[in-house]
């Protein structure tokens, strides 16, 4: 017997004959005796319906009406899902964020889970009752609805599943599990049986979308075993939940748990990139105050940055990259300040990706940024800026080149299957 | 300064522009200086939409999950009004059932108010902040949201005007006040400007739909004025309130409040009414106990009846009145009883209409039944049944009379306009 936290997103609950299939995936696992809880999305189109109208009503809304609004369609996912499982004969009831509760901090809109009392969901989990708890919301330190932000619900199921000592949380989505690289980009990505955190966390902020950053962050924390599985898959067709064996989809875990790590596991890439360049910048102390003072002050997050040496000992260039949608922001605020930088010209960009390879081996393993340079010179691929962290190299490349870079890295690192 | 609550149906705020109308309305009334507490349905259809999920989920549905789908609806028409008068400039906040709370019986799906804490809230008013409440919901003692079944946000007006003291409670609907009697029957029907409590209750429930029966109730048991009026007035054409003068709509009240009353205020009709009757039943005791105890155990609300004088000294008929949607179930009923009561033939119709004359005046005036039976008769119309109580004469007739009976009555009281 175990306890398990089960995820559905919005796609996966958008009417009732979904609805239903999703109770026939909790189904499965009560039938063998397991403890569930089941963490809901609202129904597709819903929650962006209701953020239509709090616009509508009002273009600066009070983001605690706003959550007001919001958070109701989660609600109706929950009781329906609910008398969905009743109706199959399973015990169920429904939990509201506050109901729970499932406190968080006063940022409506975007609040951060603080604590989860588990002990009432704990006692009844063990009476053998599903408890069906509405995803993204919370009850704020005003005792007022609060929502997550985007994505919350995986979030809220990662914190559950901590504060009910659950032995998994398993995330259904519309994939059946984390890919070395996106499988419409590579035919021979393969599915990954198991990632650690630290990648998924990088996986995830830089393009991966198959989990929040948020939730595996939670995760991590909490050593809550993650499992990315599928929801379409007919659910009755599915074995039962047998924690001594691999699960169907990806297990993001501790990397401990994972027996045969590769050096890289995944490679990621994100188009939502913009490279701003200026041209014969003044090569002298507090320049870059004078650039990036201003951007963080506009809060432009400023990823990639880099400054060529000075050629002549008086002038240089420099490149960073900000968010797409901040590039007409970024620069009218480096326009604004043109007088402190003193630069010739000023350049924006938005024909670049951001291609990223991944791997906790990299720790210990040297010559990985290398390997990817020269795989990429073999392509003939010229690199416009590079970052690395402990585990992720990423490097800047033009936008047309997206498919082969990545073809070619998925090679070079042997992440090719069958 | 006066304290008001005002109530706003489903159609008022059926959507963005409609809430705005409705933020008018409310603006109008602070403007001039007023406390005001507003109570909100769901937009139009979105109950109906829910209420129908609930059933496609599962037939036999969880009332407990059902009135957490379906009390959705008027939070989210909180939220947007809330938004809505913020972005006028009004200071507003919306208050869900289990945030005020609103505590209720335990009875899900139809719950009564047990009471409300109306301190913070008044608390807020005096500081000048619009309350925007969520009508229709509660918290029952089981810490889980209720509803007060169909017209509940009336009550939850009602309720709130009682908890925070409110001078008036002014229920905004598609008509302009209480009539005589329905207009689209009789052109010269008359809007009053008052009537009482009693009068009111009898109307709502033979049959005028403009205000519910509980909230009626609730008004007279804790003596809250209420105000029947339209909201689809322009909302700023329309003067604010002014406690020293009548208002526009129709005024229900105690009747020591009521200057000029008429013997008879007006005339109601329910097409709801199927008439059952037993041929040739034996006239012994305990025959009609036989007959109403299954009824009676079966939950059907058995209204008028009548028994002729048995012609014979061995045999009688007994004609009786049930709600129409129940006849089916009570011809069934009937007939597997028809052993113990022995009866001849069994006859059900639903061709039949009841109209009522309701008047506090009949009290102390004697002959109004028989002014009744004298109009009726003149105009050809044969009564089938007749029950009365204190304030009100109700007779069954054929309902193809209809019209012509009521527009009888109507002249024959003497309550025709101009």
């Amino acid at each position: 017997m175990a306890r398990l936290v089960m995820k559905f997103g919005g796609t996966s609950v958008a009417d009732i004959e979904r609805i239903r299939n999703v109770a026939l995936h909790v189904k499965r696992e009560t039938d063998a005796g397991h403890e569930v809880v089941v963490v809901v999305s609202a129904m597709a189109g819903t929650t962006n319906q209701l953020i239509n109208w709090t616009r509508e009503a009002a273009t600066i809304h009070d983001a605690r009406e706003y959550d007001v609004v919001v958070a109701s369609g989660e609600q109706v996912t929950a009781g329906l899902l609910a008398i969905t499982l009743q109706g199959m004969g399973i015990a169920a009831r429904s939990w509201l964020g506050w109901q729970l509760p499932l406190n968080t901090d006063e940022v409506h809109g975007s609040a951060r889970i603080t604590s989860i009392e588990g002990d009432d969901l704990m006692d009844r989990l063990s009476q053998g009752q599903v408890a069906v708890v509405a995803g993204f919301q919370g009850i704020g330190p005003d005792r007022r609805i609060t929502t997550l932000g985007r994505g919350g619900s995986d979030t809220s199921a990662v914190a559950l599943a901590a504060a009910v000592h659950a032995d998994r949380c398993d995330i259904y989505t519309d994939v059946n599990g984390v890919y070395t690289t996106d499988p419409r980009i590579v035919a021979k990505a393969r599915k990954l049986d198991r990632v650690s955190y630290e990648e998924m966390l990088e996986m995830a902020s830089l393009g991966a979308k198959v989990l929040q950053t948020r939730s595996v962050e939670t995760a991590m924390i909490h050593g809550v075993q993650l499992q990315v599985r599928s929801s379409f898959d007919e659910p009755q067709s599915l074995a039962p939940t047998d924690m001594s064996q691999v699960g169907p989809g990806t297990l993001v875990c501790d990397e401990d748990e994972i027996m045969e790590q590769q050096i890289v596991s995944g490679i990621a890439y994100s188009k939502d990139e913009a490279k701003v360049t200026l041209i014969k910048v003044a090569d002298k102390p507090g320049v870059a105050a004078n650039i990036f003072g201003p951007l963080a002050d506009a809060s432009i997050n400023v990823d990639m940055i880099v400054q060529n040496v000075s050629d002549d000992g008086t002038h240089t260039d420099l490149t960073f990259t900000v968010p797409n949608d901040d590039l007409p922001r970024a620069l009218k605020v480096i326009e604004a300040a043109k007088d402190e930088i003193a630069y010739r010209d000023l350049v924006g960009s938005q024909d670049v990706v951001k291609v990223s390879v991944i791997g906790v081996g990299m720790r210990s393993h040297a010559g990985v940024a290398a390997q990817m340079f020269k795989a990429l010179a073999e392509k003939g691929i010229n690199i416009q800026a590079i970052t690395t962290s402990e585990i992720k190299v990423s490097i800047l490349i033009d936008a047309a080149y997206t498919e082969l870079a990545i073809r070619a890295l998925h090679t070079a690192y042997g992440l090719d299957g069958d």
